[in-house]
């Protein structure tokens, strides 16, 4: 199915501000972006890298006064999410070099402290594919989904105590558990259609079976249609703009997510 | 100023093909991707991938058929290329170790059989930018210009005996001289605007004063409007398609690069 | 100075467990390993890796029973580290890429909750060198520096109300006060001649004026005489041995560093 | 088995010359470096990268006069190279991306002129191994194995000219020939028990099957036995020592190569 993506933000720099942002998703296996604009006003010079995780970063200065940044993308991606109920564990000793800092704890997930409430969580799985169904049917029912309710993360622990949050929140605990009973999680950032209210989303991803299988416990059932824009441990890591400072007010940001009736030509 | 590129291909293919295509230009410091297409026709499925120089790479395979590919892109790029006539040569020791790959000799730029035609034609130059100055300058002058006469590469000391050659072969024979006195030099693969016959071109850059320099012996006054598409060692490394296979025709080729009058919205 | 190092770990396994070790120093821009040796008793099959910040971790799994890991390296290491009281601030948009990664927040280090705190200590200070200084001195104050104090780490704002801690929890408070006002911080992990009670010791790095420099809220005054092993984020990142599992008990650690009389032949 | 390897190499240095070196093995999925030293005479500044190909180089500027390198490894390596006379040929779109790079020519490995020969020779094979053998076989029949007949390297298809070669000859002509029908070939550089006359060693690896497999077209039956210590496309990026300018004399050059009876305690 091909989508159409935007992201609008508006910001109001008090202060000339050095902003990084992560605004340009990559084709990759799930995704092809077939057009994609990215657009300042007013221009100023960008320096683009690739960080550790494989995003696409934008590194620049933004002036004083009215700043805006408007990103959208047409892309092909799957309608419906790879589900394999058997998908099984794999050892510590198998998995991909590149796979395995998804199993230590971060910033915003302290997997090092939430194994028994995991083991407790996964005891009726048979396959660690089933294991992760477990912990993300507990988190969408434990914890409330609520967007808008908070605007900067929380970490998981903190997430468990309140029982509500944010996408980002749900995520950040479910990849908590995931990682303290070893199977590697990891936060992905971007667009999700249908989304309701639309916005920018968070979900997660395991490794199990040999690849990376997509969940979100924010839904109660999980579809496809989805565009990542970034990958990382959590939060910390994965962030659309990070300003550095204290001269910066958002003042709008405006998301869409379209289907695109027929294929490009 | 503001480019807009395109490249459009159509292939006849014969048997399915798999294809690594180069033809995503990446925002970086010297150019910044406002906007960009990438259309197949018809649509398969696609993996990118970054390959070791930093270009980023999509693996197809094309159907038997008829089989097209139309990127567009646009792109903010400098007027004019920097200049600096007392860039210094920088010590092996002191080169960022990702640019020492750029001094070792490779399958068109025999670096290791031309030092005493290098030291021969430099000797009055006193900077090593002025050093690569009498390089790009000496195979303006020797090698004869003449788009569209060779199909296939062939290697800097074939194009040193035939007098001859297309864009890439100045620039290969103008890089194995740089490599052979010790100055790093790298392929570029892009868009010139103005180009006369229009079509893909190729250049080369050198390494000195801390930074990397562009060059085109091509022409006889250097100036900007380019957009880099790939870099590399050499030709070897820098493909915008590389079929695998003989089953592929390629029917029709055709490049554009205009000026768009007003800064991007 | 030649130094030369030692660690010696026995385990008693009770299933076969994989680990994860980051035992083997490499040779950089501070240190060269001139000799070096790794032992496992009994041997097993090791895959060497090296992960995103440029650590060589080993994989192995460790069989049931008895199992021991000695290492040690003979080091060529400066007796003084460098000092540069007027290094600058370096303005995020000219920080190196790879240095970014270094002013996230991390699992111990919750640089996002301490901009007050930080900002009060460096007030004094005149260049972003003698800010490090102020936050150093002010770990080195006010928290008790207490080996052996825990076993496991605890974050930078635990660290701060328990206002004692050990050598790693030091560093992580530091680190996270250095963050917090944007100057990139990591961890480093190694040795130090004349440390008392001998054992692997933890410190870290800043980047300012345009290098990475050493500090060490631990000692009272700072010197060299130091190798190090690994550097990351924080402790979650740096794990001189990971387990997987729970069926190993490490029942002896013995570290030494010795001073080599002579130069090595 | 247990191996020790070492390299002594003396040098009469006429200028301050800088080299980078490719002298440290690194342990990987088919050798452990248990014990290791590298020692330089005198002692100089040393910085250790790791290149693309995930080769430990060594940066140091020598100093005039005697110079002198001496390395030494004790390694676990297998007694003999696995073989799979099944091994099939992977399509292009389904090799691992690093692989990539070992189908494309460089300097001394013109594949894209020698498709014809490799057709004809590898006809009689059933699998991509299989075609990997009749190459092998056919270079080992038809090119002569001439230890020390060259000093610097020629070029695949000198070497098929000359009918006449060293190692590193044997091993381009075979490496071109695989990459010309598509099979991902690469260079080892190392040291092999039992050569005679004893020197270092080139061979070369192909990707079928999922993975590298190890020919040796020099000797009439293939064994282990064998310490890689760098990887590469060809000679050009592999070079145990790589000097710039012309101010060295390598006056005196020593490899040793023995098992080591027993197991390392």
């Amino acid at each position: 199915m091909w989508i159409k993506t935007s992201c609008h933000l508006d910001f109001q720099m008090q202060t000339s501000t050095p902003l990084v942002l992560m605004l340009r998703p990559r084709s990759g296996f799930q995704q092809w972006i077939a057009k994609e604009s990215y657009t300042l006003t007013p221009y100023v010079p960008v320096v683009e890298y690739t960080d550790t995780y494989g995003n696409l970063c934008q590194r620049l200065v933004a002036p004083v006064g009215e700043f805006s940044i408007h990103t959208s993308a047409e892309v092909m991606t799957a309608d419906e999410v790879d589900i394999d109920r058997n998908a099984y564990f794999v050892e510590i000793q198998n998995l991909p070099e590149a796979v395995l800092v998804y199993l230590l704890p971060s910033r915003y997930c302290e997997s090092d402290n939430l194994a028994y409430l995991a083991l407790d969580i996964v005891s009726p799985a048979q396959s660690a594919y089933d294991q992760v169904v477990c912990i993300d049917r507990w988190v969408n029912s434990n914890i409330k989904y609520t967007p808008g309710s908070s605007n900067f993360p929380i970490s998981a622990e903190g997430v468990k105590m309140k029982g509500e949050g944010v996408c980002r929140d749900l995520a950040h605990l479910s990849i908590a558990l995931c990682r303290s009973i070893s199977i590697p999680s990891r936060l992905v950032v971007g667009y999700l259609y249908d989304l309701n209210p639309m916005d920018l989303h968070a979900w997660f991803e395991v490794y199990v079976g040999g690849r990376w299988y997509t969940f979100d416990p924010t839904q109660n059932e999980i579809h496809g249609r989805r565009v990542a824009i970034a990958y990382g441990r959590d939060a910390a890591d994965v962030s659309i703009f990070h300003q550095f400072g204290a001269g910066d007010i958002l003042t709008n940001m405006d998301v869409r997510v379209e289907l695109l009736s027929d294929m490009l030509p």
